[in-house]
Formats: C-alpha cells, sequence, structure tokens
C-alpha cells in the first residue's frame, strides 16, 4: 500500500478556504482550512487564549530539527519507510528554515510539558507531509503526528531537547556575538585610553587616580568574567533527554535512540549535544535552564554596573560629572529643549532588570518539578529566550548608538585631578595615615589645594612634588596592580 | 492666518507611499509616507530597536485619553484656538479607540522616561490633526507636536500619568471582573459542596476533616484577600502626576493645570483621579506602580495556591489523590494514550510565577530612580500590564475551562474519611492527648481500623461512636470555627 | 486532688544540674535540667540544628500574650480551673515580659508548621506552672503542655495568629515611629530650605530649576506614600487564625473561642484585634504576611531611592556634585586619609536589598501552602521580622547620624543655577521649542553662558532676563505644582 | 628604638575594666578596657547599631588568613621587621583559630566597602601585637593597624579578598562534604531499590512505570548537576583582588604584592588562589560572588523539588501517596494525636527558599557597584554565607534524619502499578496511540482494569500480556535510556 506514497514538488501552502475537521483522541474539531495545524493544536488555541505571549519562533524552528533527527534515527533503525522519512524531513527543514512560523500560533501559557507546542509541531509536519506525499490533510495518512513523527518520543523528553537546543544556538548564535563586540570595542577604547589619568571614585567619593583606560579595562573584564560563567553553562544545556520519552525510562523508543539523536543534531547544528547521562534528572528538572539563565543575570549585573558607570560619567552638561560624551543620538525632552539624555544606557538598564525579573521566574519555575516532571516548561523556556534577545540586541544597540561614539571630556578629566585632595594618599607611606589624614581635612576645611595644606603643615615642597605625582600613581598596565 | 483652518471629514490613512521628511531638533530624517509618526519616532526606531516588546496598546490608547484632557484644559485656559483643539480632540479620540494603534511601534527597550512614546502620541496627533485641518502633514503647521499637543505638559509628568491611568483602567476593567467570576464561582461550588465532609490534610499528612465546601471557601477568601490588597493599591494609582512638567514644579504649564487635567481624565474615564498631591514624589518615584504590582503579585500567590490544591486534589485517576475530577479539555500525551492532565492549573501557576518574577522587576526598577526622575517607566508598566492581562486571561481561562467543570469523586473523598485515623484527635478531650496518641499509632502499626484500636487500647464504643463521628467534627458553617 | 496546688511564690529559674527525663508521644528523652522547656523541644534541638536563625524572640515573646488570652478564655469558659489558669498566666506573663527569654533555644529551620515553637512555649509555660504549683517539673502534672496550656488551640491556628501578633506589634511599636520621625525629619529640613534654589536633574542631566526644600518633599512624600501601603497591610494582620484549630473547623475548640480570643489578645495589645473571617484561608495562607512584606518592600525601595540620592548630592568633595555635606562620622578608608563616605546611605541601601530579598522569600514562601496548611510558617515570620528589625534600626541611625546633621554647600548649588543651560526651558512657550533648542546646543558647542548664546541667536536681553529667572521657574510650595 | 621590642609568651586577654581611650583620624573615643578593638570599631558600634546581623564569624576568622599573608609578604620584602611580623602574625594565627572571636562585633549593616570590619581586624591585630610586644595597647606604638597591620592593603581590595577566600573555604570545607554525602546516600538507596517497579508521575497523572532506584537516582543526579555548577563558580572566586589597593592601581603597595599575598594565601588554606587578572573590576564588581550566589541557589532548586518529592510520596498515612516511610522523629502536631509529619523536609524547603531570596539580594546588590567600587559587600557576604550555612546544616539533618530511615511501602508501591491504566502505553506501537487511547478512557469510565478494557476492545490476551509487562518498561539501568 505504501507503494503508491512519493515525495512531491509541492510548495508551501494551503488552497483552501473554511474549515476542516481534525480529529483527535478527543474527537474532531475544524481547524482553519488554510492552516496545517491539526486537532490538537486547535484545541489549545480554545482552551489557552491567554495573553500574547506567542511561543517563541526560535524554539518551533529548532523544533525542525529535533523532528528531523528523529525521522533520521528512525530511518536509520528502519522504523520508518525511506519515503515516509523523506518527507518528514523535507517538512522538518521548512519548519527549522522558518518557512512555516505562521503555523506555529500557541501561545506560553499552555501545558505545563509543552505538549501543545510538541503536537503543534507534529500535526505541522504531519499534514505538510501527507500534502507532499499527496495525501488528504487532516487524514493522518499516511503520516500521523504522534506514530510517525513523534515516533520514538514523547513531549516529556522531546520538550526538553528543544530547550536546550534552542537555548544553546540563541545564546552562541544570537548573544555570544553582540557580548564579544561590546567587550572588543570596550577594549580597544581602553588601549586608547590607557594614559589618560582620571581621579577615581569609592562610596562615590572621590579617591585616587587611575586612568580612564584602566576604568574601561575593568569593564570589559566585567563582561569576560560573566561570559565565562555564561559559557560553562553551555555543557549542561548540550545533554538532551531525548531517549527519556515519558518518564526518563526510554519506553516505546528503541534502545540507543538517545544517544543517536543527540548525534544528529549536534551534527545539524554543529554544537556538541549528547545524550543526557540520566534522563530522570533530565525530565523531572530543567536544571541545566535555571543555570543558563544565571548566567544571563550575571551579564544583566556586569552591564548594569557598566551601563550606570556611563551614565553616570556623562552626566551634565554643566552640572554633572561630564567626564565622557555620548553621542547625541536624539532629543530627550518634549519640554526642555537642547536636552539630550543617556538613553542607551538607560534601555540597557531596563534590559538587566527585566533579566533579572526573568532570572526570578526561571528559578522559582525550575524549583517546581514534581517526580518526573517539570510541568513549568513554556515559561522558563520563554523567560530564558526572552532574556537572550534582548541582552543581544540591547548590546547591539548600547554599542553600536552609545559606547562607540563616546568621546572624552579631557578639559574636565583634567580640572578634577587638579584639584582633588585624595592624592594625600601618596603621602600617607611617607608622613604615616594620621598626618595625611590632617592634610587632607584641612585642604576641605580651609579651601586650600592639597599641596597648599601640605606645606603649610610641614611636608617640604621637595616630598610634596617627589610623591604626589599623578602620573606615578596609576600603576602600571591597563589590569591594575 | 488661522482663520484658514477648519475641522474636516477626512478619513483615518495616508494616501502615499515611499517616505517624507520629518525634522526634530537633531534635524531631518525620512519617514515611512503612509505612517502619521514623526522624525522622534523615527528616530527611536533606528536607535532602540531591541526585541520584540512593544509598548503594551493599551497604554498608547490611554495616552489618547491623556492628550484629549490636556487639549480640554488648554483650551478652556484660552491657550488653544477652538479649532485647533477639536482637530487634537479628534485625534485623540481616534487614539484612544483603538483607531490609530498601526502608529505606534516603538520598543519598551527605550528612553526611561517615555518621552519617545510620549513624543509617538505627540507626532501621531499633530499629523492626523494637521491632516484633520486640511494642512501638510510634518509641516508641523498649524499643529505642532510640542507646542500644541504636549503644550502644558513634558514627558516626565505625562508618562507617569499614563502608566497610572492605563494601570487603573486594566485593573478595573480587564482583571477585576475576571478575578470576581472566580471568586463567585468558586464561591458557588463550595456552597454546594458545604456538607461533603473530606480527610482535612496538614503537612500533606492526614488531619481531621472539614467538608469540601469549606476548603473552597477558603480559596475564595485568599481571593478577597487578595483583591482587598489590590484595591487598597488604587488610590495610589488615582493620582496623576500632570501639572508637574519637567521636574515637579509645573514650569510652563499654567497654574492649575494638574488640578484640572485630574477632573478632565476621571470625567473621561469614569475613575476616581486627582493631581498628586506632591509633584516630586510623582515624577521622582513610581511607588503607586510598585504597590500595584505588589497586588498583583499577592493575587499570584493566591492563585499558585489554589491551583496546586486543586491539581494535587485531581491527581490520580488511579495512584493519586483523586478527589477532583477536573474537565478533560484535551489529549495530554503526545506517548501516553488516554492521559488527561491538569493543563489549566498548570498554566495558571506558569502565569503566577510570571508575575513573581515581573513583579521583582517593578521592585527593583521602582528603587532605581534619581532625583526628579525615575527612569526605569517603560519597563515598569510593561511588567504591569503583562501580569494584569496574563492574570486575567488566566483566571478566565482557568474559570472556564477547569473549575466550573470540576466535580466530586466522592466515593474516593468518603473512602478516605472512613479509613482515616486522624479521626482520632476528637477522642484527645475525652482520654487525653498521649493515649489518643497511642492509639493513632497502635492502628497504623497494626494496620487496624481507628475504631479496633481503640477498642483494643480500653476505649469503650459507647464513647468512641459518640466522639468520633466525622460530621460533628467539621464545625457549623463555610468559614468555619 | 486540685485542692493541693496553689499559686507560690517562686522566682524564675531551676535549681538543678544534669539532665532530666521529658518525655512526648514518642518516648522520654533527657533534658538539660536547669531548663524549662521539655521533651519536644529537645527533640527539636536534635532534629533540627540547621544554621544560627534562632526563632526571633519577640514572636516568644508574643506568644506568651496568645497563651495568656487562651487562658483567660478557657477560664472565662470554666475549662481550666481557677489556680490553673492563674500559674498558667503568670508564666505566659514572664515570656511576654522577656524574663523566660533563655528558653526558647529553637530554630527558625524546623517544622513548617511552626509546631515545635508552639510546644517549645506549651512546655515552658507549662513547667514553669507547674513550678509555680509546687508540682514536679517534667511530670505534667498538674499543667500538661497540650491538654492546658495548648487547650483550645492548635499549632496550626496558633502559630498563625502569633505571626500576626508578633508582626502588627513589631510594626506599630518598632517600625512606625522610626518611620514617622524620619519623615518629619526630612519636613522640617524642607521647609528650612524651601526657597533654596538648586538646578534639577532628571536623567541625570541637568534639566529645570527647583528648590531644594522641593526635592526633600518628594522624599518625605514617597515615604508617606510608603507607609500608607504598609498602613493598609495591618487589617488583614489584625485578623486572628485562633479559634480554627487543625484545619479551620474549630475541632476541639468551643464555640466562640476564636471570637472571645481575639477579644483578649486585643485588649492584652491595645490593637485592634479580630478573629479571621474564614479560618480556612487563615491556615492554608499566609497572604496577610505576604501583603506585610510587600508593605515592607515598598518601605525599601523608598528609602533606596532617598539614600541614592542623599549620597550622590554628597558625592566630592571635589570630584562630584557636592550640594550636600553629610556628616562625616568616623574615617572613611584604611588607606586614604581624610576620606569620608556616605556610610548611613550605604548601610540603609544594603538594608533595603536585603528587604527586597527577604521579600522574594516571603513571596515565594507565601504560595507554597497545600490544602489546609501553609507549612512555610517560620521562614515567613523570621523574614518579616528581619526586615521590620534592620527596617527600624537602619532608619533610626539613617536619621540620628546622617539626615539630622545634613548641611546644604550652598555655594555649590548655586554654581550650577549659574551655569546650567537648560534654564532655556523657560524661553521655550515664548519663542517655540525649536529655537530654544537651538539656544542650548549652541551654548554647549561653543561654551558660552545660555544669555550669551540667546542674544547672539536673536533674543532681546528684556526677554531674555524677564524670562529667564531661576526664582521664577520654581512654582510655588513645597509639593510642586 | 625597635630592639626594646620582642615576642613574649602572653596570653589572650586585657586585664583591665572600665574604658580606654583609643584614637584615630576623628579623634579620641572610649573603648572598653577589656577588649582588643580600637576607635574605629568602636565608632562603627555607636553608628551602625543597626539589627542583630552580626558578621559573619567565619569571615572575621578568614580575616586573620589574609592579614598573616600580608605580613609574610611585607616581611619577605623588608617592609616590615622580623620581630613586628612575627607579632602581627601569631595575632592573625590567633584570629584565624577562632580565639579573639569575641572581638568582632560589628553588624553587617555599616560602610558598604567593609572598612569597618577591615580597620576592626586591623586593630584587634595590632593591639593584641603591641600586647605580645610589650607595648601599651591603645599606643598604636609599635604596631599600628593601618600602616603596619593594613601595610600594603586597603579595605578596597583586602575586604573582596577575604570575601572570596571565606567564600572557597566555606564552599569547601563546610558545603561540600554535606552535599556529597546526601547524593552518596541517595545514590546508595537507588541501587537498593534499583528493581523496585513503581507507576511514574507526571502532571501529577498516573504515567507509566519506572523502578524506585531510578527515581532517586534522577535526584542524585540533579544535585551532581548542582555541584558541577557550584564547583564551576569556584575558579572566580580563587581569584583575589589583594594588590589593588584603593581603586586597582595598587597604590602604595609594592609591585608583585597581589601575587605574593595570594601565594602565601593559597599555601595557608590549601586552596588554588590566585591575583585577580583585572583589578578594576576585582574592586568596582563582585561577580564571582554573584556567580556563587547562583550556584548555591541551583542547589536550592534542586533540593527544593527532591524534598518535595520525597513529602508527597511519603503523604498519607492513608489520605495520600504513601510510597515511602520516612522516619517518625517527633509528634507532628500539637493537637492531632499520632500525627508524623515531614518535618525535615519542610525545614530544608524553607531552607531553599531563603536561598532564593537570599540570592536575590546579591544579585541586586551586585549589580550596584559604582565607578570603582561596589559598597554592597557586607550584605553580599552576608547572604551568600547564610545561604552556605543553611544549606550545609540543612542537608545534613535531612540526611540524617530523614533519608537515611526512609524505607518503602512496598505493598503501596505494588498496587499502584496493579491498577494503573498508563500501562496501555506499552500497546500504542502494537495497536497505535488512538485505539490505546480508547481502551485508557474506557477503563476508567466503566472502572474496569486495563486489562479487562483492552479485552473487550480487541486485544487478545496474548497481545496484551506480551506487551503490557511492567518489568518490560522501565528499560535498562537506573540513569534510564
Amino acid at each position: 500500500m505504501t507503494a503508491m506514497y512519493h515525495l512531491r514538488d509541492v510548495g508551501i501552502g494551503i488552497d483552501a478556504t473554511g474549515t476542516r475537521p481534525e480529529s483527535d483522541s478527543m474527537g474532531s474539531i475544524a481547524v482553519p482550512a488554510e492552516h496545517y495545524w491539526g486537532a490538537q493544536t486547535q484545541r489549545s488555541l480554545v482552551h489557552f487564549s491567554i495573553g500574547r505571549d506567542i511561543m517563541p519562533i526560535e524554539l518551533c524552528r529548532a523544533y525542525g530539527i529535533v523532528k528531523k533527527a528523529a525521522a533520521q534515527v528512525n530511518l536509520a533503525d528502519n522504523r520508518l519507510p525511506n519515503w515516509k522519512a523523506a518527507a518528514i524531513i523535507q517538512a522538518a527543514d521548512e519548519v527549522s528554515s522558518g518557512l512555516l512560523d505562521s503555523e506555529f500560533p500557541l501561545f506560553v501559557w499552555q501545558t505545563g510539558s509543552g505538549t501543545q507546542t510538541n503536537m503543534n509541531v507534529n500535526e505541522v509536519i504531519a499534514n505538510r507531509a501527507i500534502q507532499l506525499l499527496g495525501g488528504q490533510i487532516g487524514s493522518k495518512i499516511p503520516v500521523h503526528p504522534n506514530d510517525d513523527v513523534n515516533m520514538g518520543q514523547s513531549s516529556n523528553d522531546s520538550f526538553p531537547t528543544v530547550m536546550h537546543v534552542v537555548t544553546l544556538l540563541e545564546i552562541e548564535k544570537t548573544l555570544l556575538p553582540q557580548i564579544e563586540a561590546l567587550i572588543a570595542c570596550i577594549r580597544t577604547k581602553a588601549e586608547g585610553w590607557r594614559d589618560v589619568i582620571k581621579m577615581g571614585r569609592t562610596h562615590l567619593q572621590d579617591a585616587v587616580p587611575l586612568t580612564v583606560g584602566q576604568e574601561w579595562s575593568g569593564w570589559a573584564q566585567q563582561l569576560d568574567n560573566a561570559l565565562d560563567a555564561l559559557r560553562s553553562a553551555r555543557a549542561g544545556l548540550a545533554e538532551l533527554a531525548a531517549g527519556g520519552t515519558a518518564v526518563g525510562t526510554g519506553l516505546n523508543a528503541p534502545k540507543g535512540f538517545g544517544k543517536a539523536i543527540a548525534e544528529h543534531i549536534a551534527v545539524l547544528t554543529g554544537l556538541p549535544f549528547v545524550t543526557a547521562p540520566n534522563k530522570f534528572a533530565a525530565l523531572g528538572g530543567l536544571d541545566a535552564m535555571v543555570r543558563a539563565s544565571a548566567g544571563l543575570r550575571g551579564l544583566a549585573v556586569a552591564l548594569l554596573k557598566i551601563a550606570n558607570d556611563m551614565r553616570w560619567l556623562g552626566s551634565g552638561p554643566r552640572c554633572g560629572l561630564a567626564e565622557l560624551n555620548l553621542p547625541e543620538n536624539e532629543p530627550g525632552s518634549s519640554i526642555m529643549p537642547g536636552k539630550v539624555n543617556p538613553t542607551q544606557c538607560e534601555a540597557l538598564i531596563m534590559i538587566a532588570t527585566q533579566v533579572l525579573g526573568n532570572d526570578a521566574t526561571v528559578a522559582f519555575a525550575g524549583a517546581q518539578g514534581n517526580f518526573e516532571l517539570n510541568v513549568m516548561r513554556p515559561v522558563i523556556a520563554a523567560n530564558v529566550l526572552h532574556s537572550i534577545r534582548i541582552l543581544a540586541d540591547g548590546c547591539r544597540s548600547f554599542l553600536q548608538f552609545s559606547v562607540e561614539g563616546t568621546t572624552l571630556n579631557e578639559q574636565k578629566i583634567k580640572h578634577y585631578v587638579d584639584v582633588s585632595v585624595m592624592l594625600v594618599t601618596a603621602l600617607s607611606p611617607v608622613i604615616g595615615y594620621d598626618k595625611a589624614s590632617a592634610i587632607a581635612h584641612r585642604a576641605m576645611e580651609k579651601d586650600e589645594t592639597l599641596r597648599e595644606a601640605a606645606l603649610v603643615s610641614g611636608v617640604s615642597a621637595d616630598v610634596f612634588d617627589q610623591n604626589v605625582d599623578p602620573k606615578n600613581m596609576v600603576g602600571e598596565g591597563l589590569a591594575g596592580a
């Protein structure tokens, strides 16, 4: 009977209007005729029309990769005939390449296992494969969403698999390039300004000098450290639940399915995916996602500090610190003419606070597993992918429209060095902490320069000039001591 | 000169393609000719193309109300001529009624004051008003986005005003009806099951009996308590920053502007808006939003508990507690045939965790104000409105597809009452805590019924039967003691 | 037999060393002979020796009030004889007055119902009452910890009762006075500086002027708003679970017990306690505690903003904003002589972040109830009381050592007003936003004063001087527009 | 002059009463004569008497290690004479060994740099060294707290150094052994129960079978994964800020100081400490602490899931799941005789929620650095050390009093396997998903066994018995598929 089916060259799209009946174990339901999805997708649209948070399209696309890999394994195991596997694979490719994006209308707020999105993918691939094979869409013949497309899989192992796949892909392809570009730009700026001496500030109060380049090098290092943490989270994401099926035992999947599908996914993505060492942990927990979220949060924490520093150093123009000139991109005020604001910094700071809140959701949700399943998956996936997206775009925007164009107000920077009294610290090893302290207090009280106060206090001009030279106070190299 | 302008009957829409130049204080920029927005909106699209989080459309619509009210005040003050005010008011009405929804493309991740969205609204209203008056779109003549539409306002007072307006509107019109309907349904169920005796559980362990109705009445009360908290947050939201302009002093707004615009907004919305008693607090902080978010979180906390209880009580069908039959809406598993899951509960629990995370963002952001402004406004607005939306929709869905159709498994409920040993508590006042305790332990160890264990332990059958009667152990009334 | 017992005048303290046996339903256990606690307390010390977080002593003391009130009700109901009630009441008074503080050694990390602390209190009161009545400590005769001291109560209703009692007491007696004093001090400062004109800052950038008094008035208002929210949480805290006993039905408590004990507690505390309207909600949820925590968080959010503003305005002395002189309380640096830091602000900001984290714990824990009980009580109580304590002490310290002694650097404040270009805003209604904007940009580019730039740009000196006068730009009154 | 000083054999303790004057750059202040601390500690006690959160004693002890290492470096550099270094080193050893614990009274809520605690340590070591050298306590001669004990250091680099040292020490010595023991115990249990078949539960609903050992193996794996994340955080903690001094440039420290002190600390602790690659990041951020906190949170997330599973599986005894018998350690209820509760699970869950809240504080605080310093150090240190302490103790307690003694209720476990209908899944590959689904639904509706329903539905007894055998449905090995 199967001889009748072969892959045809049929373009994407269903030439029909109105509805067609689709069915699942609950019975029949009318589905918009121009769409590929089936009964369970439609049921979810009815029962879970909640909010506006559509399942991130990147996740649905990545599902194409997972379904293709599954078909490849099932084909290799002779569980799917060639012609059927070929149709499923073509449809899965269309999913992963974004050609079927309009077929994934479901919301994040659905079943906590992600089953409805898994079935959405199964149904779309099945109907598209049926179409490619000349069958009747909605008939489940010759390609059944459960028996064929979902073969060897359960939502319970398949959905955490796609969560890991899409998260690792997005980190690698969307986020890391932007962060690395930002770090590179900051490092270049740091090099350029490695010898511009400025006053340091601790507790917001005047401290001892450093160079502008050193300050910027610290920002780059903070981001580097954050990247390290994020990178260390990748190993966990690379472990895939697939093969565990319903509860982790691999029921209804052939032996070796998990290892094989991970290998296929690794080939398809170019990323080092492997099968998870313990499937019960992989289904019952989402610890690798929680850890990835912590990595994203670490990035947010560093970015928040950096953006804050930049906008404070750019504050002014006349009543602030005014050490940095941030690019002026747009009018800042609807009422105050000529006002320009550090809007890129603000956007990035808002993004960082969002990532912190997203992370709180992820951690909470990650702790709410029960027995063989954690049913907080869609909310975890959505929040992690949201964080990745806004961090990536935010860093790109921050780099392009703020960091790159930032220049120094060298006059102001020098002025602060000239007037500060904290250079007294250099005298401390010579005259002792207590005497040095008295000199600094005196300078402030009498509104004297540090040199004036020191000389009046009995420090010789020679000693002062020999020791209190900002150039000798900033150590060597961008990285500090 | 102004005599030439009068309001014409021009449908919404610009019949043009390509781009037109628009300008602001930064210069000229090309804007898509079919759109009403101007230079600052376009600039924001360039500089802030971050993520997919569009400013919630409800906020943009509510801005129509605020701009209309401003025009009404300016008209009454003779600061706007009749014909100009009329055009602004019509355009503002079109904004608030949703007819211009496509004109608000900006992202949440923009300037922290919301200036770009304020200008987006100003520009759209100005250009639409110009169109209505027969002027040339983009010319700012005879209606200027800043000088006319933004008259007497700054983003600094206008954006927190619209935040309060839209939040209060959404709480009143979107959220409260759904919560109230849910409470009503739970109360009705509680009434219906007021006499069905069941075993209580504390620490997840068997405890003493109560009725199903009592258990449900507790859920209703928790929601009522949460509503109380949310309602108490409304007074703060009703206070509007408008009139404070740039820093709170009201510069460039006429005296009385704040009071007048609040009165107009109150009339337009039917809600008790008033002018904020201190404009510096209203601009520098967003405390009423933080408080509203706490109210939403309180709701999430209660809903999480309720949805958890429901899914646990519905667990089974044969290896769980199985006291409740939750409606079966869709197949539960892509691999386990016949499985039905508490998916509405799960969706609601995910929503609740999202609301908790959103609230963390709001609190953090609310604390990050500096001096005369908190520049975390868009992220706060977006998170609060997100929480409202998903709570409202989630409760509607939970009510409609789960709570309403829930029935009792009375056989199972009765079975638990029959076998429990915790009814021994009723003997405690008669024979003392220590003896009662020994009886309960014996029953478990020997696998006896409580009655058997009690009689063996020397309690007379009379005493037992007189005291250990579940019907006498559930107190009176749905509310408990 | 009871005739033999009468209240004796026995001082607090047990004159014994080594151990004595105490027993509960699990058997006998050796207890340090010099302590009043019994078997269950001792067992908890063995099984829950976790960390260093002792149950807050205020909670244990407040338990004295609850136990006294219970004994009063039981006496009035003739369920306790006079002599026994008298002994229990005296012991309970000793608990609430702090005389038995050393008898409450248990940790927060114990049973989630707080049963062990309830039993700790029951045991201490029972043994102390036995001692007062001439009985043998540890014999449970004539006063039994469960049958007598816990009469009509369960930990399940008694512990949330004491949580509400102690939280409301601590808010009223510990926290509110400190916050109110802080507000009063800020208001006084605001009055004193109501006419000192300074430059406002929005987005950290120079904005239009306001007065120092206005800025401070905004801080006071933010705290007032936060207090409002906190006060609105009191009604929920005033509702007591007592009377619900084990699951809310009031089993083993006489009818009316809940109402009566609440009345007694109200009299004993002078606070408006009432019986909770629904006992199932009162046991299964801890919503009033979550709401109170949100109130504390609101305070933290406002304080964080205020302390941040103060330390930024005090930044310098020569490389910062330097508008405020904060008191110098201690040397600021172990290496930089003469450095003084805004340490009180920092302590308060750290406290605020702790309160935010505590609140996250409380909200999470508040959502984790199941069925008839939330077993996250000790962690909720500990976090809420911790937040109250550090907020109260932190505000007192902040007020005493920073706010009160703060003075103005009027020279610097005036300087900023003199040099700012944002006063151009006042020209905007006269010459239009776009022209005003060009003037501001020119002043910055050419390093001109605003007046110079305006005159060069064609504004007449008269127009400039008439409009650009800071005194006319700050509106009227401390509260702003 | 220094010839007069030599190390004497003087026991710890100051034989004096009343007060003695101590001084710092602010002047003189009276200090309790029996204590070693000096003026700055005393000042902090006056100005920062906030709450009850004493700086964790482990941190103060670890400071002894840091100060000893500094003295060793200064000695090697000939910056300290032998006799002076020897005295400082002995005093520092006394600090690190806990002999001077009573000398560290300061609160967490102090200066955000930790300067006051650094000075507390400097003062105690200085005075103790003075005592050892025969000098006059309080004279700063011949050992000065700043010039000698703090030589080459600033609080700004020293405090983050000690934060890293104490955190890594506590993770290694306090936490990891407890977690590893818990994992080992769970693994042993898993091995013992590797073949006990039980029903799986997903969505809380009956699913397909697995073995008890498999379920437990998943818990062990989750903890292993969490440990991986925590271990990956150690590299960051091993990087020390020391050498950067006030702002990162190393001012007043000799070249090479950072590298040398890290080497000494590595030797003293046996842990792989190195100097931080960039000192500006090490002072301005606390990213390694934020990451360590995320690691602790990951552990909390896994533990919360495990403890939840255990208490649910132990729920009952007669109205719950009742698969596990948890040890009965204490009476569970003050009113319900014979009740035993999963109190160890509850304590652990409360601990986990505390760790989540602590982590929120840490992340927030970690983001609040400005310029060359993050002044949220004490709150971060306190929260991270708190989390470590309660996790370590909580796991020990959970292991000892709950996990180890847990046994199976094999009768109940088998019963669930016998009655479940979800074994139908094994038929799905044979008869298809849809038919299998119909059988499951029928069994539930008709209250039939799965076998009955299958046979009535046309499945042959042979096919049924061949496929539906739980033993064949649990895969191979503890780790699942």
